[in-house]
Order: C-alpha cells, then structure tokens, then sequence
C-alpha cells in the first residue's frame, strides 16, 4: 500500500509517499508553511503537496490508502481535531475533517513530535523497539513515547511534553510558562543563551572569534572554541552536555526504555556529545544493578522521521 | 475465586485474602520484617503469613487460586528473581521458585509500588482508571504507573522510579547517587531535613515548641506550628508543598494521566495540601488547554493497597 504523510511544521510543509511493501519513501516535497495565515490556506497547501508528492512519484489520490499527519500542538484523535498548536496560531481546528474533504482519503493526525519517534520506531534507529522514547533536541525539546508498540499520548492527548519537566526550580523562564524546564537548559536555543553569556562574561575568550558578535552565535560556536582549545567554550559545552545528561537520566529512571533516540542538529557532533552522555547514564541511572539496560542512539531519519511517521498512523491507529 | 496477597516491606510482611467476588480483603495479618536477615527466611516467614491470612479467613490453601507478592526493588517479572532490593538487602533472590515450592499456588510477582498502584486502581481512589500514576509521599517518593490499565515497569521492570528525577540540578544528595532528585526535597524525610534547617536559622520560632529538640521533629511539626500561626512554620510547608507540585507538574506534563493519586502520611493534611496542590498543577501544566484534564486524588485504600495490588496480580499478569 502507499501511504501519504505530511509533517506540518512551523516552516515547511513537508509531503512524502512511503511504501509499505519495500518500507522506503517513495517521493518528498515541501512547501513553505508561511506564517501567520489562516488555517484554511495552510489545509489547502497541505492537499496540494499531498498531491504534488503523489505526482513526484508517478501516482494518484487513487493508489493513495490514507493520509498522515503530524502537526504541533494537542491533536485531539477522537475529533480529528487540532485544539491549540501554539507555533501556528491554531486553536480548534477541525484538521482531519477538512483534509478529507480536499483529499477524498482517510486522514489520520497525531502530533508532531509522536509522530516523529513513531518514524524513528518503523523505518530508523529505533527500529523493532517496542518501548522506545525519541528525544528532539531542536529550537524546544521535544518528546515522543511508543509503548508496546503504541503512540503513549496521554488521557487528553498532551502528553510526552518531557522537554517541559522541571529540572532546576525556579530556574531560567520557559516558553510554557514554568521556570527551569529542562527544554530551557537543554534545547539549543538555551546553548545559544548560555554561549552568550559565557561571552559576556568573558571578553577575551576564543568564542568571539568564532562569533564577532551575539547575535552571530549559533548552536556550534561554543563546540568550535572547544576544539580549538578555549578554555571557556569548553565549559560552556560541559555544562550544556551535563543538562542534557540530567533530563536523559530522568527519562530512563521514568521509562526504562528498550531504546532511547535522540535528535537533532546538536547530534552532529556525534561522540563529542554521546561519550559523555553515556558516562553521565551508566553512573546514575536508578538501574545500576539491572541486566537489561536502555540502549541510547541517534536518530536516523533526520526530517524524514516525521514524514514517514504520518504515512504509517494509518496502520498504528486503525 | 480467593487470591492470597502480600506486600513485603523493611518493616512488616503483611497479607491478606482478596475475594475478587466481592472486591473485598477477607482477612489482614502482618509479621515484622526483622531486617537484616536471610532472604530464605523471611520468604519462610511470607508463606506462614499467608497460611495464617488463609485461616483467620477461614480458609486453606485449597482454596486460593494464588499468591502475589509486592517487593521493593527490582523484580523481574520473567524470572521471578528479585534483582535487587537495597533495603531488603536482597540480591538475585528467586522469590517465585521458592514461594512455589513453600505454599504450592501460582505466584506472581511484582515492585511493591507498582503492585500499590494497581491496588488503587481495582478498588481505591483511581478505581476505572485506565492510565492513572500513583505517588507515594513517605520515607522516599515512589511511582506506579499504569497504562491501558496494565502496570507499566520498561524494559527491565525498572521503570517508574519517579522519586529519582532530578528537580534540582546539583541539589540535595539522594540515597540513589544523583543530587536534587524529588525524593530528596519532597519525601517526608525531606520535611524533616527542611523542618529542622529552618529551626536552625530561626531560633525564636514556635517550631521549637512543637519538637523541643532537633530529634524530635516529625513530618507533622511545620504543619503544627503553622496551625499554630507560625511564620516560619508556614514557609517550610510552602516551599515543601511548592516541591511536591513541581514534581507532580512533571508528572502530568509527562503522561497527561486520567487519574493522578498521591498517597502517605502526608495526605492527611487534608485541603491544607490538596487545594495550593490543585491551583500549582492548574497554572502550570503544559495542557492549560485540553478539556479533559488529570484529576488529583488522595490515595484511599492506604497500607490495603499493596496486599490488594499483589493479590490481583495473577488477574493482570496472567
């Protein structure tokens, strides 16, 4: 069967055709989301990427079985309906009804971050775990959790918000409201506030070649100034790592998961960042004694993850 | 049919027999621990307790179609071992095996705060719950989680240690090894820490009316003392409650549950704790708009729990 998934993002619309059968994606296409503008306009530009996509891979609406979505904010799966997605200016709206009326398929929703570790859990590095929790380390930090091999959403659908569990009380101010969430330390828009005021604090540090100015710094600068020895950029890194460490042990001694997938640019830096995080798990993690322990990984499909979660709803939800 | 549970705890061994026509405790009766001693006879011990549950029901083994055992620590539900119990001083225990061999029922095994969830699920304050976290306030924070009305424990039946996330990054050390974990700062012997500190800093206080001496401080002085129209004993229980709230925002922000039901000594605080518990989770939680929201529950069934959550085992597991 082929599958349509669309990952609605705050920049991008993006479309792909997944097959089932071979397990791979078949075409992608993106369109820009261009926000703010009304919901109907954005549905509209969904249908007809879903269309392009289909076009990109020599089909149409009829060799198509459903369409996915994933779409930020809380997706109601009863209704169908997006009840608050921040990011874009939603609030109740009636996401799956409207869609299969432009589309004439089935549509399945589910939120965005859920549908990405689905993704991650079908076709990437979480492959075959069916307890798994994928991580996004991205401008927030996001969370998804498959549970026997299930979307775990929560009674009213909001749940795996794991980037907004407090880690520091009475910590930095926090997009959602609380202080000292664990996305306000360890999202990468937390490492661009630590790198500046490390900056700031230290005028004659290594970072300000790598970024003249503060508004130059970006989620490398303080991991380039490492590796060319400064001392400053270090800390930065080391502290920044350690916060990450810190929210990563809290999800293990919650979850205990088979896998747990992380995301994100900030991977990149691959064992820069995954040696130590491994360090800081082994020497905390509430199950020292256990045989079984929690495999952490790297996500694998990069952006494709929320697509191709969305083209397989169908199959997880129904 | 009669089912024979026992909660294992440092201190009592306590059994009883659950009719599960009635959805009743037939009979209670407990032994003490006698820590430290041998795993083999305190598992001698459990099965003479269970004997004597059995006759004060007026019952035999004959007649109950189990056994199901709450236990600290680590259980591996494939095995039947008990991994690891730090206060039990068990290591690699075959707790099933023997327990078989000791009663001849089928027995079923489970952690004791899991086991405790379950028991409030089928016939206390989350009872219908099909997701429902419980919360134990006590000597240390304790976490069961149930999903899809199944006890959930991860990937090495390690999972729901949600006393050990990290609510201050560098705070409080915890007996697990981390520092600034919930237990620390919202257990009750964290109230007792924090009673005393302030009875330190502030001599004049009326706390030291309520415990002459820094040992005679219980979970109930600063509550007192409040009651009392003590200043200082009322920013203890602020600040103590703020703890408690901070870890229970988590909690919902985590898994959005149905029902959430803290439970321990605690809770007899009444609206004292429940209402400033209440308006902390409103303001707070990520899902300031869903329609359906978690509801805060003071666990009902107390110590019965954990014999009720083991006996139903066998119905849950099986």
């Amino acid at each position: 069967m082929k599958r349509i998934g669309i990952d609605l993002g705050g920049t991008n619309i993006a479309a792909g055709v997944w097959d089932d059968d071979s397990g791979r994606l078949l075409s992608k296409m993106s369109r820009k989301t261009r926000l703010p503008r009304p919901a109907e306009e954005i549905m509209q530009d969904m249908a007809a990427a879903a269309q392009e996509a289909l076009a990109a891979a020599g089909l149409t609406a009829a060799d198509a079985a459903s369409l996915g979505v994933g779409c930020p904010g809380t997706c109601n799966l009863d209704t169908g309906v997006v009840e608050y997605a921040n990011n874009l200016q939603f609030k109740q709206v009636p996401l799956r009804q409207r869609l299969q009326e432009l589309t004439g398929l089935p549509v399945f929703l589910e939120n965005d971050a859920n549908a990405a570790a689905l993704g991650e859990a079908v076709a990437g590095a979480a492959r075959g775990a069916e307890n798994c929790v994928c991580i996004t380390l991205g401008t927030g930090v996001g969370g998804g959790i498959l549970i026997g091999g299930k979307i775990y959403n929560g009674y009213n659908f909001a749940g795996a918000e794991l980037g907004h569990i407090v880690i520091v009380v009475d910590g930095e101010a926090c997009t959602c409201g609380r202080r000292g969430c664990w996305e306000a330390y360890a999202s990468a828009t937390a490492l661009i506030r630590q790198t500046r005021a490390a900056m700031q604090q230290h005028p004659d540090s290594l970072l300000w070649q790598w970024a003249p100015t503060l508004d130059a710094v970006n989620g490398r600068t303080a991991f380039d100034a490492m590796r060319a020895g400064d001392a400053v950029g270090k800390q930065v890194v080391d502290r920044y790592i350690y916060y990450i460490a810190c929210g990563l042990i809290n999800v293990v001694n919650i979850f205990q998961p088979e896998v747990l997938c992380i995301g994100g640019g900030i991977c990149h830096e691959g064992e820069t960042l995954l040696a130590p995080l491994r360090r800081y798990i082994e020497q905390e993690r509430y199950s020292k004694y256990s045989a079984r322990q929690t495999r952490l990984t790297v996500a694998s499909l990069g952006n494709d993850a929320g697509i191709i979660g969305a083209a397989v709803l169908a199959l997880h939800q129904g």
